[in-house]
């Protein structure tokens, strides 16, 4: 587990990193990149009901279920969270989250903030949640404008969503405005390497420490 | 307050900075780039009973006081820690700190392990803890042999001491292996600026966000 600004030779326990933001705030270009630069961080794959789409494949962006098997990992507590949109159920299954986290890999949690405030009370200790609030109202409008593909009306509901989503905030552990792309992603960065270097997480700690102690 | 990591129009409580370690490990050199290159960082100014060399500068190096007007401040509670060295006392001034504080500056504490604890049961939320180990002793012993300046008695007491220092790694927030002086002063400089971004910190966000909500 080698990385710039970890401690390589430490056992590390993974996070599990919560980005949330309203619509147009720029999660998704947040993500995108963070994808990109930060290949220990992987996605968390979730479970669902909903019927798989030609180009989407079993495993890779979900684990495809039928409804009595979801009820029956849920029924189980195998969900870390889970949420019924449009008759569709979505859930994160544990094991596999726990798995990844025992191995020293970071998620990250592409979830709504329910999900986010479910995980985080399953797992309070490996949350770190970070909520991006755009600079201004007018620049969010335009970036919601600026995509083109969403109707006037679509926008308008957006917007009115935001609010709700934006109140949010006090929910979180860190608060990023987002006035400048690259600026916000250095910051997120920086959020994740000192995460990582936080005590707890580092549980290869004792035993290094032992190891020192044992020439003195 | 402009800074690049930082949400540049958003009011921010400062933060108290303890670093620690034992000898040799690095604190020193950290210590004196962080003063360097974070100038929003200031380094506390002690107040003592200890005479004033020809060299110091009252206010600047520290503030000189008398024992009774050391007792009658630590009397007071007007000191967040203080302690007694070699017949002299040395304290850290409250009103000082907390004005930096609110006024968004940080504060860099040159203090031992017994002075952190202090500051922190004092003012929990206002410390960020960070514990530098070497990466062996054998690496310790050959930076301690290296300052040539200590004889072979003095380097085996530090060596002494080190066990008993590196014992404290679990009181801290953050643990780094300073194996390379570069890395981990770039590890030192990312938790400075995630906990500058750590929501409860940005005083200014419920402003902030009443504004954003007032568009909406």
């Amino acid at each position: 587990m080698i990385e710039k600004l970890g401690n390589p030779e430490i056992g590390r326990r993974g996070l599990m990193l919560v980005l949330s933001s309203p619509s147009g705030a720029g999660k998704t270009t947040l993500t995108k990149l963070l994808r990109d630069e930060e290949p220990s961080l992987t996605l968390s794959i979730s479970v669902t009901t909903r019927p798989r789409r030609p180009s989407e494949v079993d495993g890779v962006h979900y684990f495809f279920k039928t409804a009595d098997e979801f009820k029956d990992m849920r029924d189980r507590g195998d969900l870390l969270e889970w949420a019924e949109v449009h008759g569709n159920f979505y859930g994160s299954p544990r094991k596999e989250i726990d798995k990844a986290l025992a191995g020293g890999n970071d998620i990250l949690f592409d979830i709504d903030y329910q999900g986010a405030m479910q995980v985080r009370k399953t797992a309070p200790d490996d949350v770190v949640s970070i909520f991006i609030l755009p600079p201004s109202i007018p620049e969010l409008r335009r970036r919601l404008e600026r995509r083109a593909e969403d109707s006037a009306t679509v926008i308008q509901q957006r917007l009115k969503n935001a609010k709700n989503e934006i109140d949010r905030w006090r929910d979180y552990d860190y608060v990023l405005v987002n006035d400048d792309l690259q600026a916000t992603f250095a910051k997120i960065r920086a959020i994740l390497a000192a995460e990582r270097l936080k005590r707890e997480r580092q549980i290869g700690l004792p035993k290094f420490v032992s190891g020192l102690l044992a020439h003195l």
